[in-house]
């Protein structure tokens, strides 16, 4: 039995109820009324690092919410590995749907209820822990260590692309190692090879210089709300194939070898659409559901309001109405035209009778791929492999981790993704779930990567 | 001069003072929290008739906000009116447009910030006074006087249709005069020949079971925003034409004539978008803008929600969207007609993979039309004349008071209109105002009326 599984097994209870601290937390970075809650999740989180016997450890401002670094720079002629992950969190309305307390983490047999215990304060937990058990219990790493976690992520980052170029040699790597990411099933591995990009506006109808009475002046003006109905339904067909001049433009349709890859990861749609309370997929002609959810965009309404939200009924003719939108992008679009598309568009397409404006949203993330055959993806396969007993499946992700394409863009640095999440977790939803079987998991594999990486002399 | 003229001048400073101590009511009809703001708001009408030296007056249950009813029966051989007014107002929001706090009406000058204070506080308590004065000053009426005062006249009197037919004896009369109602200017009066009707309908649009994360399933099933949208947009084509099947099957088409009468009708469309702060009229092509307001269904978005409305971004695939519609009405549209055709619009034009259903709106008043050479009509005619120095404009109204179509179908009562609101003064919206001269001029024409209803020995 190595050291670090001892150290892990005499901590465990100690390590547990840490993490229950952290998830109290409530780091919500979308909302500027919790940014000192953001600070003091970075403070944490920096505390922890200086515990775990890293060196330098230090909270950087970025003109937003912090970063924490820290680093462990003493194993000679050894490849360098940057930890990736984010100590922010969703939003938490609609609240009433919550069974619990979301920032009171209520532990319920394996599972542990509260905001951001998935996604991501439980899976980033899990390299720190790693870390300290290898260190105390080897006296010292086999791989060189930074860590690069981030208070932003949960809003696409939007400081990082300036912040990360400024301090290039700082979070200079050979492999960037992500904690946000998941398992395939409770018993089956996954690598990531793909995910998905994203961007997004908000667009702002205006009408009349107040509210007016609907009976007054209905009929005789254009209604806001008309007016932004007409315009966002524009932006699909009625089978759900995106209609903005130019949107499909750069996307790379796959081979039929890279379709055949996805359609052998096990997919059950039945239990998919049971999972989800529906009876029917819905999406662009063409392609299979998985497909759908990684291989092809998306553009999204998020949100939408104006006028009376209230019981009963008021006879408003309101003079403002709101949509934001988000797209999920895909190689090789890229955030920044998609955003000039989406913008031209609006433009183009805007009833007459009210003013349309659009205001970029801070979250822009290119979509990512690193081949399953990159070095640190076979690292990564060759741990899973023993733990699991299989070979991992390769996956995408509908999802974004917009610091992927930051970290290739500014340091040149490819990443792979060692997290422990599952589908189930309710993730950027009430009663959102992680699980002690999934902690202690983690971190066992991430001591074994440790490990792994340190039998190679380069991986990038 | 008349004694009632001399009794008005000595109490005038009481008068003003209680009207804005009714004004400090918050009797929001719509929000259940305010329900009993509306019964206090009855409470100091039936307190104040009573003072007016009203007999029999009383608060009458109605299953959902009261009415207040009084009278004064000792003018035998003389016909029997019916007053009519609500103490209802409606909601506030958006409250930070306000620059005053609703509820504690501000006078500047001539004006009286407060919601209510011209619809309909200010002009339903123009009639007690009046009657106070001449009663009180000729010691009897020259009428025989009821009051039907409501509380539920903002959320469509729901109510009143069954409460009504339930006390035909205690409410008939040969002709009501609704205080719920205006002036064509200030120097410039009015008489109401027509009125729209109004019903409506919410749509609830559901999904999945919860929220969801838009990168892991975006793309893969159909978001309630966006069927909503596609849902709501089949509603008008783009030039505002309603395209509900069957909507206009019902409609009267006016004949040139009355077009003229409409058209002789003084209407600046310059004065009426800068009013406004719009650039251009909007709606259905063929008609002009009086005629669009006047003469013209429609279908209007009251209120639209779903998904995250905060700051910053959320990355959501909402399992919710909602919106609220009403339709204004013209002859012979029939309310409860048109919400089963708007059903069945829905019904038919749901996008698929979601579920839609529809809830009827407490709302539902035929459209009205009482011709001008009605003697009711030709009475508040003759006082207009003598207080204006010229013959009134016969005008129709947008907007809808839906007791209208009750009085008749429960009593088979017409309805006369006898108001001092003006078309500035932000009637539902912010910063609502009536105005001193209004009141006190209204307090004389209704003297007058009084009088000259008393010289006939029937109006209906």
């Amino acid at each position: 039995m190595s050291d670090w599984k001892d150290y892990l097994a005499q901590n465990q209870e100690r390590f547990d109820s840490e993490l229950l601290n952290f998830l109290r937390i409530p780091s919500i970075s979308a909302l500027p009324e919790h940014a000192k809650d953001v600070q003091q999740a970075a403070e944490w989180v920096a505390d922890r690092l200086r515990k775990a016997g890293i060196e330098n450890v230090e909270i950087m401002p970025t003109g937003g919410h912090p970063v924490v670094y820290g680093d462990w720079l003493h194993a000679e002629d050894k490849p360098t590995i940057l930890i990736y992950g984010h100590f922010d969190v969703q939003p938490v309305d609609p609240l009433h749907l919550w069974t619990n307390p979301p920032f009171e983490p209520t532990v319920d047999g394996d599972r542990i209820y509260a905001r951001g215990a998935t996604d991501d304060k439980g899976n980033m937990f899990v390299p720190i822990l790693a870390v300290e058990a290898v260190l105390k219990s080897q006296g010292s790493l086999p791989v060189n260590l930074k860590f690069c976690f981030e208070g932003q992520e949960e809003i696409g980052s939007p400081e990082l692309s300036v912040f990360l170029p400024k301090h290039k040699e700082r979070f200079s790597a050979d492999l960037a190692v992500s904690a946000d990411a998941g398992q395939f099933s409770e018993t089956e591995p996954e690598i990531m090879v793909g995910l998905r990009g994203i961007c997004g506006i908000q667009i702002d109808v205006k009408g009349a210089k107040s509210d007016l009475h609907s009976g007054m002046v209905g009929g005789t003006i254009q209604n806001p709300l008309h007016a932004l109905v007409q315009l966002l339904n524009t932006m699909h067909d009625q089978h759900g194939r995106i209609t903005v001049d130019g949107f499909y433009d750069e996307v790379v349709e796959l081979s039929d070898e890279e379709r055949a890859a996805i359609a052998r990861v096990p997919f059950d749609e039945e239990v998919y659409l049971d999972d989800l309370g529906l009876e029917q997929t819905f999406g662009e002609p063409g392609y299979t559901t998985r497909e759908r959810a990684w291989i092809r965009p998306t553009l999204e309404i998020n949100g939408i309001w104006g006028g009376f939200q209230g019981d009963g009924i008021k006879t408003v003719l309101p003079n403002e109405a709101h949509a934001k939108i988000t797209c999920r992008l895909v190689p090789n679009q890229n955030p920044a035209h998609i955003v000039e598309l989406l913008q031209a568009h609006v433009r183009a397409n805007s009833p007459r009778g009210v003013t349309v404006s659009t205001t970029v949203l801070g979250t822009r993330g290119k979509p990512y791929l690193v081949p399953a055959d990159h070095p640190g993806n076979i690292a990564v396969s060759d741990v899973l492999r023993k733990l699991y007993g299989m070979e991992p499946y390769q996956v995408r992700s509908g999802g974004s981790v917009p610091i992927t394409g930051i970290f290739m863009d500014a340091l040149n640095l490819p990443t792979v993704a060692l997290g422990f999440g599952l589908n189930d977790e309710n993730i950027h939803a009430p009663n959102e779930f992680y699980r002690w079987s999934s902690f202690h998991k983690g971190q066992q594999a991430y001591c074994e990567l440790l490990n792994r990486l340190g039998e190679t002399e380069g991986v990038a």
